[in-house]
């Protein structure tokens, strides 16, 4: 069973591309990223657990639902306080960009300190945990629990993997990424990192200063210095996005082991339908490869072409079964299916 | 032109009288007491002023475009901070129960000190302002904030009305409303309350156990006490809603000027289509009747109608024009007009 | 096959018993009272088919589309001109009432002429025609037409009916209804009309002061004289429609041979869902049951239930089938059928 | 743990009461009686497992993620052949009646063999199991799954509740309810059935040619004649459901422990949202107090409670907590819950 | 005029590009090959009848009404049995393919036997008959009675045009498209087919391994060899659709008229909004120009044009005039139209 | 402060990209050349004022506030009449053209004559005056409004812009543009105008036969005839539209000063949510650089890319701030904002 940890929030779109200011109705669903990553594996048939705090009222009951939906295990999200972290994504399309407001301050979630979750049990059956450089962001109480359950899983033995999504917009509560994240990402067998976050959280010089895929045969020397520094490491990997606007995106993925980078066909994503969990999709791909492949080809092929679906489907989670990733991979953009 | 005080909120409500837990989409529109009581006010062609703070994104533009929408003054709305106060409803059916849940601490409004306005200008051109229970139940702030404005406007002759408003889940922040409402009620001319919340408010203890409809000959003795404490009031008004069930209520009002109590017709609304800024609708016909009238029998006749059919329109406010108001008054439920 | 003649106009209606202010989504779809009599009808499986003028662009054609879709024949309508006819509906809902705005001036059937329609071709296979006082009261031109067809239906020996449908707010061309009604209601032989039109129209003085239910055996006397004044006329028939509110109204009907008034059952309608277009179902209920039954209590208890029922169905069209009208007739509002 | 056995449905509903025939958009979600009853009972935060099968396509994956959402345990559930079961509800309103269109016919619960399910496994921590008489119904293949899974739950020492559920438009494959029924019944405890469905199913002749309401003094007679026939009876219950119109029904419940009957409060629905799925809350209402309560006229207060606030929730399930039943039962329908 | 033979379903698509698995709203319209050639041609202006089976309920008379609609004549629509054919389309986007979900076995149609038409008047007016080659595939029932149809048509001197439409997941009832098709073929004049097809429906061996569009000029050769197999044909005809992604397709036509292969231009379309239905108004193009230009270089450009816009148009139906294609044949693509 | 004068129209546009044919829903907001421009504006936090007229009843109502919603200021609409001028717009896609049903005739705006402002305070606080061509194209009253409107306007010394907005379907009324634009034009400052509308509306030949994009080289001196003829002006600038598909545009404008033209860049816009509006979003960028740059590049510049985001807008209205302006000139289209 695959484990992750995270807030999951409830989202708030406008219908129809409309702009916040037109109000009217807003599509509700829920959205973050650790619970992204546990919806996808569930959706490729792996379990899982989403380890949480939700507010105890029924926006925390129809979170929890929605959890349970794609058969996650949510027993162990405590439910307190009243407040559901919340966000609100106003969809761009061509040369006007997408937006996100978040509201999610004091949330039943930011509030959850490391005594408010079981230990002893939290763990039990769990062979991988994921966690994201959000959690630690969040709050004081928030790197503590992420703390407290690296810790522990690492000392269960448990496979750690993290995402790093440094959001510059968090991180408000008076520590730096650099206080905190270096001891976190010790245990961490695959990171998923792009050069400028590596930097940003882990201090090791980015020499990147352009496109990073227009020099993809740097990237190596670069992770080597991130393998050095963190020796538990297996794998780092990052997705490259090229935007050409709003609504048409390029997509590929590469992973390292090490000793070779492995990349990804690019995808030409038009039109995007929603991208929000893009990148959690890809770091879901990346676990399922590394679980069931032990191919580093496999899982990044695997990976992208997942992600890159995500991209199709309105909301954050990736609702793909690993037959469709298959078909994608085997046939390409095939004919409708009837 | 009459200027209100205190916080509007974004409100979502699922659509189609669904359920929170069922998701699917949320219409997205805006209430709060005291806007609701300056937007019905505005609809009777009153000039009016809201005076409130707004979070600095788009969410609290599109506050402010609903407000000047319907030509309330909006240049006394400070934009700061980033937490737009929300609330999300749940409208009940028959036998199931409306619910609200609210999530407005640490909002821009939540946090406005008395240093944010411009007392100055906030004032200009007002003669009459109207504050709520709410506002002082919000945050120490808040409560600074509202004594601030009534004292200002008293001293510059401005009539003052309140609306109690009593709200238990409020006055969380460390007082009671005993400790701040006396004396921001001292100042007030036209008091809507009824003697739960006077009693909770003021201290002055509430004679009725039953149903107040039932002993409205009794009212006169005790709104007196009322009358005794607050020397500068002249009329205290009450609504009278029965609820049959979450679709259907009695509705009906009362004012009483000191010498004698005026009653409404008792109107039948069934179905209910939004209940929620019925007590708001009241509050400005209330006021657009002693303002225009100087009659309590035909302001509680105007009032008690106006708010009649605000339970018919979907959203906070009260949509209709006093033209409304009166063919109700006059005509009953007549046939479609064409 | 029976044939009506008049105008279908584009309805538009905002969602959810908004208010035309609220703006939003507007259903839109077609209605008219002829056109709701001869859908009515074909929905009963009698041939049917409208005579009328259309707009020649998308508006029109759809127009068309959906007079066709139940079955109405449309051979008989020129597309000529701009301007669909339109009207705009706000709904009500328990003490709001409903109203209508009409943006039907100068549009491609107001502007219609005797010469626009093909005489010779027009009646072929009709047995029945049917018009409404609405359409002299559009346009001079209409008037005309609406003469036209009378005398020629008339010479071919076609029984004709008649809805006075008095709407003070037509009749703005410079005729009034006297000048015109009574050279075309002479041919009539099944007429539906409340005393109060009755008056207006044809000037026989109405005795009627308060509710006209209260005072039903004075009916009779009254039809004698319009019987006297119109000696071509079989039956006289009126709807008594009694509003609680917007959305509660009580409903019967009455017919009057000459002879002896039958009375239906009054049907209590709550929750009403679109009142419009429910004088037109009793209108087409009264047409079919005089050609089926030649009984008048038997067609006074098809029009009255036919009828009832339309005002729990959206739009203008009563959609019911004669199975569905006997099966209220027989059994009552019955169980779920499954 | 409580298991269930029947068939869960794709249910398609057009909006805003709209009938099939206006088209547009219909609402797709699940029904069933079965299911409703686990899902209630889930809803009441009790375990509950659903034994069914479903196509093995993206429908027959919606369904299986809808009772997991609801924390219905979905583990023997099959997934296999392409048909899914479905059914069209077009909701009346007033005096127009509601109907369903079925279309289960072959559908892969219909095809379900005894030797599809894994009897070893199939009641693995259940003590409770419950099924209807809609599943025998269906087909040859499903009375013996019914009868084997009664066998096997009650040699395991489960306690069982039947829905008798009689629909006369079922039982199409040759056999009558009398042919299979009887031999079913013989080992449930607590029953749902009027009398009717009762003399139909099990050949007890029915005594009540009217409204049994008026009777109610005389069921305990009756009862005792299908207490005689089915000695491992405890409890017969029925709810008594009194239609005013397709919006507004009343409703009771009463329940016989073959001594007394006792009887539930009444509850004046209106307006009715969806009545489809009342019985089955009340079902889950009933084995919800029989576990819980061991009191008959709290079991029946119960029931009947949460069924009544099930016909004001969209969709076949009722979705209230126990707290939300508690409250109605203590407060009656209070003001909104703010 | 041109009647066509064929089943019409309920189509229900997920709203907004969503999956089947997310619920929510469906769309609900109808579609089928043959039904979208008649309104196809309706929209030209070309008189067409439908000749079908459908359920006797409020699903087979909403498909009713939507044939009428268009114009389309229905009185050859026997409505027998409670089964409408049905299916869900999950529409892709981008690298996300669609899919098409059927559920037509045991229809009405499907059940349609060669008796269950009146052969004496189903071609009287008749000038023109279409078939495809999904009826044949339907059942052994549904084989039969297009064979009498052939036979019938071919008898009377009615011209018969063919669109193979091979589905291979079709074809289930114990005979293969080898089986039936030749005979049925042999009267048929104009034929749309891909080499593909045609060689599994007719065996003639299809020379072409990749990519069609890239050996036109080997075409003809093949083309030849059908001609010699059916000697009645006039010209074979296939649409070239290049698949660029789900949204982004590009699509030419060509036409063989056993001398001379003619070409249309290719379309770039994207984004494309609904490609269900794009052959069948390909193959009314065809069909219209055949009919009417008696010029193969027309023929194909207006088939081609005409499809390639249908793709634009959400639904099963080809909406455009014979205006539209010829503003898009002589203007490509212009400015908005006001 | 900035005055543009025109209609403001009710616009009905079909849901998801529908025909008109279709029905369905339709959205229904506000739009018309000068309103937009008004509107644009007011979201560039610049003061303006719409004169124009509306009618007395709630369409009219809602109009109202629409502007007011924008900060616009409405005391300069006088609301006479019944009519509201409408349109109906058909949102093309790919291949398939969009288009506009107009229904303007006898609007209370075309009906306004000049007595009917208050011409003593209409202009009073403004420095910028703005009209187009729509104007007088309506009828002969709006012709004579809109000449003392400028003769008025320059005598105060106010600044004049003109859109000419030459649209063949207007100039219905026995002018044609020649009889009135020239002495309309006299005054004016900054141009919109292409050279093939500058021919039509002012007699100066237009030496453009092709796409002018190729030939801006001869633009210049095609433009100083036009300064020739009104020496008032200061600029003349055009957008340059190249459409792709009704989906896919690109973008650009030039700007003239008389001496140089200044070019900006061109956007790809891919794909289109709304074109309507887009001109007036051009103007209103213009008349913003104009007024805070003084400087052509960086108005043209500005201009061009807020338009440019325009057609990412559902409705007429450019919601965009100075702010996103800048940034997509700045950073280009970016990563979403979170």
């Amino acid at each position: 069973m695959i484990a992750t940890l995270g807030e999951i929030l409830l989202r708030l779109t406008p219908q129809d591309n409309g702009m916040i200011q037109q109000m009217g109705t807003y599509h509700a669903n829920f959205g973050g990223s650790e619970a992204n990553v546990a919806i996808s594996l569930a959706n490729f048939k792996v379990p899982t657990r989403f380890i949480s705090a939700l507010p105890d009222n029924d926006l925390g009951k129809a979170a929890s639902f929605e959890l349970s939906k794609y058969k996650v295990d949510t027993h162990h999200i405590p439910m307190n306080g009243n407040k559901m972290g919340l966000y609100f994504v106003q969809q761009g399309s061509s040369i006007r960009k997408s937006k996100v407001i978040y509201d999610r301050e004091n949330s039943s979630f930011a509030k959850l300190k490391p005594t408010g979750l079981d230990w002893n049990r939290v763990f039990v059956g769990v062979d991988w945990f994921h966690w994201s450089g959000i959690t630690p962001a969040l709050s004081d109480n928030c790197a503590k629990v992420c703390l407290e359950a690296v810790k522990r899983a690492s000392d269960a033995g448990i496979t750690i993997s993290t995402d790093l999504n440094y959001r510059s917009t968090l991180w408000k509560y008076g520590k730096t990424p650099y206080d905190i994240m270096p001891e976190l990402l010790e245990r961490t067998t695959l990171m998923l990192g792009d050069p400028r976050s590596l930097e940003t959280m882990t201090g090791i010089p980015n020499p990147f200063k352009g496109d990073i895929k227009e020099q993809l045969d740097k990237l190596p020397d670069y992770y080597d210095l991130v393998f050095k520094k963190f020796p538990n490491l297996k794998y780092i990997s990052t997705s490259l996005r090229t935007i050409i606007n709003d609504t048409h995106h390029k997509w590929m993925g590469v992973i390292y082991d090490g000793t070779k980078l492995y990349q990804s066909k690019e995808y030409d994503l038009y039109p995007l339908i929603d991208r929000v969990g893009g990148g959690d999709a890809f770091m879901a791909g990346l676990i399922y490869g590394v679980v069931k492949y032990d191919d580093p080809q496999r899982t990044i092929d695997f990976a992208t072409a997942a992600s890159g679906i995500k991209h199709t489907i309105s909301g954050d989670f990736n609702l793909v079964s690993v037959d469709d990733v298959q078909d994608l991979l085997e046939s390409g953009v095939g004919n409708i299916s009837r």
